[in-house]
Formats: C-alpha cells, structure tokens, sequence
C-alpha cells in the first residue's frame, strides 16, 4: 500500500495548546481515537492516518482563532469536508488538527437577481440545490459525490455538467479566505467579472487548502432550464461514440451533459444497479433548453449518433427516468468497487484535447487488457476527460503495484498528448510527481507562491509538492 | 493631469547594458526620441513617459535574453502590445526598456479538433479571426480595439461577447511565460480542465504584466454559429432595458451579445457615424445559433422588450448590416471623444451585480447630470460592467478634476452595490486607491505574491499597487 501517509509517532499537541483550543471550544474538540480516524480516512486507496485533534469550525471567527493558534504553536492544520476527495487531498498526514467545516452549513444569501449566492463552505451541493430549486435557480456542477462547496473549490470540482456550465474555475465568484497569518480576505465582491488586480479567487480554487481556509464561498448560480431530456445511447465503436459528441459541439448543440461509459462501465452498472443496458461503449446525454431547442438537439445528436455506429437513441424527459439514469453514471465507482467483494477502490484521472479522446480511451483499454485488476471507464467526453476505476484487492501488493505502475503509463499517455494528469480531482498525494512532469518549472512558481503564502508550511502539509 | 508617469531625469541604461542588446539584437534595439516617445504613449488621459530604450522582441529566446539582461543589470521592463490599454497599463513610467511584443505574431497551431489555437502574443484579435474564418472557427473575445492576445490575455480583456463566451479568464487555456529569473514557464497545457495544482494561467491572465511576460497563449475556440442575427431596441427608461436583458437571462436564453448605450452615446454615436438611430437609451444584442434557435430568441426577448417599453425591434442577419451596427458600438470611445474638437478622451468601468445595473447606471446619470464635461454610457448589461466615457478639454484643469472626483463616486457606488472598481479595463495607474477599498487585506496577498515572483520589481513597475 501506499507509504505515504504511514503513521509515525508523534507528541501530539502541547498542554498549552490543548488548554486554549479546549477553553474556546469545548466540546467541538475532539482526541478520540473514533473521530480522529474518521477524519484520517478516506474513501479511495491512501493509507489512513491520524490527526492530533479534530475541531468542528461554526464560524469565520473560530476559523481565525484556529488558525493563529497552529501559527503560535507550530502545529499543522487540514480542512475537511465531506471526505470525498480521490487523492487524499484531506488527509491529515503530518497529523496536527483536522478542521471539520461540515457545520459551517449556512446558505448566506440567495441573490435570485444577480444569480448568485453566498454560502458557507460545510453546505453540500445537494443541499444547496434542494436550497435553491423553489427559486428557479440550479449550481450545476456536479462531481457524482455529494460534496462540500468548499471541498469542491478546493480541488477545482467539475463532473457531469462542465461542458456547458463550466467547472469550479467559472462557478466561484469570490471567496473569504483565512490566511497563515490568521487574517480573513475577500477575494473578490459579487460582479460576473472583475479586472482588478490578481485573480486570488481562481489561486484559492484548486489550491486543494494548501494556502489558506476557505470560510465562504461566493456562487454563480444558473435558470431551472424549461426542459431537461436525458438519452442513452450504445455504440459499435469507442470512436463512434466521441465522434458523435465532437460533432456535435463543432455544430454548435449546447450539451448539458455527455458521458462516455466503456463496456466494463456498462457491465459493472447493470450488476450494480440490477438494470439491463446493452454492455457496450454508451453515451449518457443531457439536454437543457426550451422545447424548442431539446427537440433540435435531441434531433441533431441522434442523427449523428446514427451515422457514427450509434445504436437506438432511448430519451426521456421524465425526472424520474432521469434520475435513475444519472444514478446509475454517478454510481459508476461503487459500481466497478463492488465487482468483487471486500475490494478497495482506486479512481485515477487524466484530461487531454478532446480532439485525442478516443484515442487515448482506445490505447487505455489496449493497456487495460494486460493488467489483472477489474477496471471500468469513464467520462466526459465533452471535455476530454475520463477516469480508470479499478477494483483491488487489498491483500495483494501485486495489484497495487500493477495499477500504479499503469497509473504512471496512463498519465504519460495522456501528457503526450498535451493533457494534463488530471481534470478534475487533484494532485492529493498520488500525482505529485506527475505534476512535475507535466509543468516541470512552473511547479517551482507554485512554490514559490506557497512559501510566500504559508512560509511555515502550516496548511495541508505534504500536498501538492512532496516537501512544502 | 495625472501627476504619475511625469518624467524625471534618468541617467537611462549603462553603456554595458546598450552594448550587450545592441550586439544580440540590433535594429531590433531603439534609442529614438520618436520610436520611445510612441511606447510611452497611451490612447487615453495619462501623461506619457519615456523609456529609455524600445526592444523588438521575435522569439521566446529573446525575451528570456532581455529579462535575463534587465535582472543582471537593475533595468525595469514594461512589455508593450498593441498601445490600447485604457488604465495606462503599458506605460514604462520608471523608464527602463519598453518591450514591444508586436512581432512576436505568428499564429503557431490550430487545433480545428480540439478547438483551440496557440498564437504569439502579439497576434491581434482580428487578425486571429481572419486567420481562423476558413475552418469555422472563431475567438469571442472582443474588447472593441484591435488590441494583442498577449494586451488582452495581460489585462483581462472581455468586451460584448462576455455573457456568452466568457473574457480572457476563460478563454485562456495556457501560457508560456518567461519569469524574472529569466525563466520560461508552461503555465498548463491543452486540456480544456485541469486540477494539476495551482492555477498559474489565471495568475498571469489579469497581472498587467507584473508578473512575466507572455510569450505565448493558447486560446480557446468555438464553433462559427450556423446564424448570426444581430438586433437594436430605445427604450423609455434605463430600467426597462436592464430588465428586458435580466429576464432574458432567466428565460435562459443564450444572448451572444446584449449592449446598453444611453442617450448621450447615441447622440454621439448618430453624429460620428452620420446615423440616425433615436437618441434614447437602446439595446443593441446579437444571437448566435441554428435557424430555429436563433428565431425563438428573437421572439423571447421581443416580446420582453416590448413589454417593458422598448420600441421597434429592428433585426437583421445579413452580414454588412450587422458590422454597420457593431461598428457604431465598437467606436462608441471615438464618437464620444469627438464630441469636442481636439478633446482627450477618459473611460472608466465598473461591474456591479447584474440585478443592480439598472440603479447604478441610473445613479451615475444623476451624478452625471452635475458634471460640466460632456460624457457617455454604454455597457455589457449580461455582465452587469459599463463604461462612463469623457470628452475632456486637455487645456482644462477643473475639467479633469471633475471628473476625477466622479470617478471616485462611481467606484464607490460600484462597491457599494457589491461590485468591483473595474470590469475589464484593469487597475493599471487610475484605479489602485480603488483597489484597496475593494479588496483591503487581499490586497496585501498580492503584494506578497508579487514580492516572491518578482522580487526586485523588474516587470512593470508602479502598476497595480502604488510602490511594488
């Protein structure tokens, strides 16, 4: 298994240290051994480890005192969310406190006239739409997970719906940040656009809390749209299927949603779910429109998928067809987990021009074919973004090293075609140093700004770059 | 006038320094009054400068050479674009060597397939979409001035296609930069998303070179919509036409482009242009899609003029029209300026939220009311960002001061209502009083970037903050 993360021994916090957390917060501290391992945890492949504390946060203000409490004592501070994260983004490592921000759940301000709206980072993307949903608003980005929003903008979350909505990147307006210095910024105020100086809201996005505690989180938010129609459609070819997409942008359709599930996706969620879609490659769609406009790019879409080897073209516009549908994408991970039993997860993903979509999927599943681990496909075909899930044993050292080392050719792969290491879940621990191949100097910029941010190294220690 | 960027004596480079560029550069090197005294020079209302020399940079390697020689010898460097900077972000005001990036515009790569472009930064706008026309491609974004990627990638250009298509912070996808230690840097590479650490291209897209220099972009492209049909609408009131394009947004339809100019601006705009539109407040919109779609738009936001007072909602698709009318937008700063004979012009933005346009537009008209110096509105009203633009006498001082003192007015109505002190035309000399009362401590955040990427303030000196 993984050696990073491996627990070493440590003094734990000072009396001293214990005495003012406990003074200010009482019982939202926490030394047990349950919540501590709760919080060292995650759901994917890493190595659990323990933190020396866990503080539930309820406001900015406590956040503050946090923070200038770790900066007086030398002790290291993780945030965490909901613990979703693939590549252990959140794990304490070097121990010291975990800062729990679930409770920090408050939906601030819903500005319906500007579409926006503020929110504290604890509030999960689900609760924020069942929030919103009587206003005729929606937040469309939408990882599969239930997440945090401030777990989401720390890893720079996209999913299902980035083709046409965009990810955290464009969904962020602004944000209040807590620095290592136990100062709050606003990032920004609430204008669509701003030109007006650096742009430290999209600095905090995806900094994965390396380079300070996010305490509000400022959304743009979009129209219910008037007509939402899935499809589900089966391919002869891995080609076919992206080639049906890429037309489709090149013609201008405004896709919702376009995923990609390969044959052993399709396999893994009929066993899972109990449900009987053909086991080819697929694309799940989604529309969003007036009639109008469903009914023509439904029209167009499936036109295209009949000419790229696309068998029949099954939609709906019934909200409970969809969701059963998109239950099944989102359930994809647990779905390929679940072939085999007391297996461990582990999801990797990389992102390349979606010109080279298929052929990268293409050379995966070649690759695929020699390694000895179930695992399953799929993505966003129209961002070019997929991910490799695979089912592991957690006894075999031979597997794990078997998916690492395919990890390392997928990622290379994927550089060679000018993508990146990973659309969408983070650097974490496992991909540190494919981060350095990828960007190679400007890793060096990129500590540069975390030294100039954190120069103790106070925030997410061990993330991102291996030394910090 | 503005007292920054007056001359003072300098003692220029050191004959060490002018021997090396000279021996590696050449011609490309330039010592003349006239070619210094024209990168010293802004459009608008700042007084211009001097630098001591003017380089032409070709290739990356240059520009690494020049950094590399600026760094060795103390000398400030202020890269140079197309000279259309509105905040006199260009403007070498400590002198040293003006960067003139013009030649560096060869259009390296177009990714028709996966719909993108990697250019030089000296490529322009139109000179990109002449370059793309043929293969069904197009860059949105467009500031109005025929300005360089690099200028508008450096400035966080965006302009009348932003509510659709985004501004630079989405259009770029990366950049080669080369950093003051003389380093070049690949901020990402092709992939539409990335989560791979921290997000340097959007640190660059917006540093009004303070931070490297650009030394290539690759863009984002989209797809030549099927039909174009472009549309002007008076309204009885302000209030009426912000709404009109707030309800159509809710409606979620896709506008390309939705432009408010007040009655001044068509005045100005009927007499530079020798045109005949009534001079009261219009919306001028553009809808980009299938036949079908565009048609159905047309009649949404039709029926939403008409019922909040807009008058005849002229249309048209045919190409020559359409360029008349965006051309009568596009010189709306000209029409304005020449409202006087041998007057400066001075623009001013602010972005407020988009539900709040109305009432700040309408404030800044009252506050306008009591200005002695002829001005005009005109504005991105999807985007909640407008423009105030003056014809000054230059002879004038109280007309200067006036308007001085207004601007401050209307940066902090902007902040008042949430906004920001600049939408688009960046912080540069005008606005870093404005930059502090917007953002405060973050503020210090990015001095403390700019200390670790920049540390002896070679790049652009007295930009963005007051003393870097």
């Amino acid at each position: 298994m993984n050696a990073v993360g491996e627990i070493s021994p440590r003094p734990g916090l000072s009396a001293e240290a214990r005495k003012a957390l406990d003074s200010r917060l009482g019982e939202r501290v926490s030394y047990t051994e349950a919540v501590r391992s709760q919080h060292g945890h995650s759901e994917t492949h890493f190595a659990s480890c323990l933190p020396d504390a866990v503080v539930f946060a309820e406001t900015t203000e406590e956040v503050v005192f946090v923070v200038r409490l770790c900066a007086a004592h030398d002790i290291k501070l993780t945030a965490y969310g909901a613990g979703t994260s693939i590549e252990g983004s959140a794990l304490p490592i070097a121990g010291g406190i975990s800062l729990d921000m679930s409770r920090m759940n408050r939906i601030l301000t819903v500005n319906a006239d500007d579409f926006d709206v503020t929110v504290e980072p604890g509030v999960t993307r689900i609760a924020l739409n069942n929030h919103l949903r009587d206003q005729g608003l929606f937040f469309p980005v939408d990882p599969g997970a239930d997440a945090t929003i401030g777990g989401m903008a720390s890893t720079r979350a996209s999913g299902t719906n980035a083709v046409r909505y965009g990810t955290m990147r464009e969904a962020v307006l602004g944000l209040r940040v807590v620095t290592a210095d136990g100062r709050e910024i606003r990032t920004a105020r609430r204008a669509r656009k701003s030109a007006a100086g650096y742009d430290l809201t999209r600095l905090f996005v995806g900094a994965e809390g390396t380079l300070g505690i996010i305490t509000e989180v400022t959304l743009r938010l979009h129209p219910i749209p008037e007509v939402i129609t899935s499809a589900v459609c089966n391919f002869e070819t891995l080609e076919g299927a992206a080639t049906t997409v890429i037309q489709a942008i090149q013609l201008g359709v405004p896709l919702a949603r376009a995923e990609i599930l390969d044959d052993m996706q399709m396999r893994a969620v009929n066993l899972w779910g109990k449900l009987d879609y053909p086991e080819q490659t697929t694309l799940f769609f989604e529309f969003h429109g007036s009639q109008a406009s469903v009914d023509e790019q439904v029209a167009t879409v499936g036109e295209l998928a009949a000419a790229n080897g696309g068998g029949e073209f099954a939609w709906s516009s019934l909200a409970e067809e969809r969701s059963s549908l998109w239950k099944a994408r989102h359930e994809a991970y647990y779905a390929t987990v679940g072939l085999r039993p007391g297996a461990v997860g582990w999801a990797t993903d990389v992102c390349v021009p979606i010109g080279r979509l298929a052929e990268c999927i293409s050379e995966t599943k070649r690759d695929l074919a020699a390694v000895s681990v179930p695992a399953t496909i799929c993505g966003h075909v129209g961002d070019g973004n997929f991910h490799v899930i695979f089912s592991l044993d957690p006894e075999a050292p031979s597997e794990w090293e078997e998916v690492e080392s395919f990890n390392a050719r997928l990622v290379s792969r994927a550089l060679s075609m000018e993508g990146t290491c990973t659309g969408e879940h983070g650097i974490g621990l496992g991909k540190q140093d494919a981060l350095v191949d990828e960007l190679g100097e400007a890793v060096n910029v990129m500590r540069l700004i975390k030294h100039a941010l954190d120069p103790r190294g106070m925030f997410n220690p061990g993330k991102i770059f291996a030394a910090n």
